[in-house]
């Protein structure tokens, strides 16, 4: 019962495919491979759907070019011999059973849309690097012992809406937000063929998942600069945004002398420098930046009566994000005496941290270690599908580089033999989890 | 020759008027007296045309607004005597001959145009003050020995049109600039009656005018807070104005550990300290202002990779500016090394400053003590229409105080009993130039 049904097959039953079969390897201590080469073919071909000029892609969730790729991967789900359907949240998702029908299912997977402007690495790495594990263990015959769900979630780039929508996190009102596509998340939910009226459908129960993995790019430099070849995810960083307000008053630039001002531009530059020393003046990898500004009335020879800025701040750790905006808090109280300026912060948007469980990031260790890999264990910086999971189930995350650390850029890059070296993780972890879980 | 013909007459041929005309003044020891209820009057008059709901003005040149008040304005001067005319710039000109038909002419006056969303004073109290200085003088039947001429300029606010055109200074290319009236500036000029094509004779030759004297607010808040009624302007400050722009490298907020990070605004927060350190650290009255700011891409989750901001600074010495601009310069290298970011520095503006001339200021502040107000000497940090005229003849200005040294607001106010005061002095002012200059 806790021993992987397997069967030897020297015929390969599904296309031409150059597993090391002729010397099969033990699980316990021989890694399995995927595909590579068919692999990194079919990042190229889902690349077509929604590419643009500079190389980049516009696959914005529910645009034509998101249609048409879903209906690609769909083929490839079919091609790996999974059962393909969907929910009515519109998340594509692909099973196929185990050995024991009673045990929760293992879900691995990402998302195929981009935001404008983006690349082709974030979210179809993860999507298709999962469907080929899945074509993989078909090819090799291998049954697990748990069903397995490979999972494509819809819009993650405009709000996690496919993940949330199985985590049961998605507000209704959220419907009504008009995406990138032009057609608000509620149109798209019946354009990509779900039912915005029965979301609740969609909503998985803890106990119906045995385990969330989730490969992706990096999207930082840290395993480039590090020369490090799999990130293990400690976890999923949370995030708080503030709007921040500084009013000061707009005046004469010529005939205001600088001791009479109240330059709300002159408290915004000690504001940012503020975050910038608190946020790097503690030991850890926690991040704060001020990525908006807008000062007004913004012309040159007025002095600006008011600013509005965006602080975030993120780290693993909830309460030392609190921590540090306590402190920038503080000190923007000293700011707006000495500059004869008001500062409100406004919080609003959190994204709660979502540790990863070590029963799956010892499994991505060991099986990098397995293939000769070196490993580094890292926080995620972004958001994930993974993030949503982790309302449900145990999840793991298995990072590659990033070239130059670029991300959400058509100058997004992972070299091809990083891409199969996380599917190679990808495939080896679930085997391991499989069996650990089961 | 030297001594002004004077009539005596109690009769007071035109309106209604109550000066002392029971103990005259003699010229060199007691003061003229405009009548101040008369200027509170007009201006709250002239206030009605463009008049906004917050109490505010909004008259820029070339409005519908702008055309009516011209012509109230014409009607002021008609009713002060004077020959009302103007020049293919359209300017408005009010003329009276003096007793020597020799002598070049004694010119005063401003402007009546505003900002969009301004106030009731600038601009019209020197206007409106110079036509009830021209109206005091025909009630009290005094010939000068030089003409007056007293003018209302077009289209300060954008760009002292008119007056930069009767200097000469006026850039055809300037013509096709469009105006917030939505008309180019060669548009505005046909509408208010001039005419474009021959502005070479709307310009004027530095032997024809003696001198130019303007009253205006002060716009700051100097006067006020030195409780002083009349400023003797020794200057109008000179101008430069840079764009900054700031590169850096746009990246995911969350996934570029902050040493990593080419963060331009941070570059830019140091910059707008630095240049507030650089021109508060040096004694004088400059000034130094960043009042205009982006940041691109602009999302509280990307870090900012260009930045690009306005730099101004002001001082009666332009030297001095250079001075302050490369100190500011200089440590911008240092700053784009600490932080990882290039900066670029083009200047795209330039307005020479334009001393007063002594032969003038004496007289103003001569004629403050005689009518028992204080006065001070001080820069004027806006610039005026009397900019232009010092490139024809000596100019002086009389600045009032401006309470809370607002300007260019629907806040913008001064008291009636100043705006009397400024209207006295330059009565005043204008006799002792003419005996002086005579």
């Amino acid at each position: 019962m806790n021993r992987r049904q397997f069967v030897h097959s020297a015929a390969m039953g599904l296309g031409g495919i150059s597993l090391h079969s002729a010397v099969r390897p033990s699980i316990a201590s021989q890694p399995f491979h995927i595909n590579g080469q068919r692999l990194n073919r079919q990042l190229g071909e889902l690349a077509e759907f929604g590419q643009i000029p500079n190389g980049g892609i516009n696959r914005v969730a529910y645009s034509e070019a998101d249609l048409q790729a879903r209906e690609f991967v769909r083929g490839l789900m079919r091609a790996a011999g999974l059962d393909v359907g969907g929910d009515t949240a519109g998340n594509i998702i692909g099973r196929r059973e185990g050995s024991d029908r009673e045990m929760p299912s293992l879900m691995f997977g990402s998302h195929i849309d981009s935001v404008p402007q983006g690349g082709n690495y974030d979210g179809p790495l993860g999507s298709l690097g999962a469907i080929e594990v899945a074509k993989t263990l078909a090819e090799q015959e291998v049954v697990l012992h748990h069903p397995i769900e490979v999972v494509v979630f819809q819009n993650e780039e405009a709000g996690k809406t496919g993940s949330r929508a199985m985590s049961g996190e998605l507000n209704p009102e959220e419907l009504s937000l008009v995406t990138h596509s032009g057609h608000t998340i509620g149109e798209g939910i019946e354009i990509i063929g779900g039912d915005p009226g029965s979301l609740e459908n969609a909503t998985r129960d803890p106990g119906d998942i045995a385990a969330f993995v989730e490969l992706h790019i990096e999207q930082g430099g840290f395993l480039e600069s590090e020369e490090v070849e799999i990130g293990v995810v400690e976890g999923i960083v949370g995030i708080k945004r503030w709007r921040v307000t500084i009013d000061g008053f707009a005046n004469h630039a010529g005939t205001t002398p600088m001791d009479d001002r109240q330059d709300a531009l002159l408290a915004a530059a000690r504001f940012i420098e503020t975050v910038n020393r608190v946020v790097t003046g503690m030991p850890g990898r926690q991040v704060g930046t001020v990525g908006q500004i807008e000062a007004s009335p913004g012309a040159p020879n007025v002095i600006p009566g008011q600013v509005t800025l965006s602080l975030e701040i993120r780290d693993l750790e909830m309460d030392k994000i609190d921590r540090i905006y306590e402190a920038i808090e503080r000190e923007s109280h000293e700011l707006a005496g000495e500059t004869k300026t008001q500062f409100s912060l406004d919080q609003f948007y959190v994204s709660r941290a979502a540790p990863t469980d070590e029963r799956i990031r010892r499994p991505i260790g060991d099986s990098a270690t397995q293939l000769g890999l070196s490993s580094m264990r890292m926080p995620s910086g972004a958001g994930h599908d993974a993030q949503s999971m982790a309302l449900l189930a145990p999840i793991g995350m298995i990072f590659i580089p990033s070239v130059g650390g670029i991300s959400h850029s058509p100058r997004e890059f992972s070299r091809p033999v990083d891409t199969v070296n996380g599917a190679n993780v990808l495939l080896n972890t679930i085997l391991k989890v499989d069996e650990e879980l089961a």
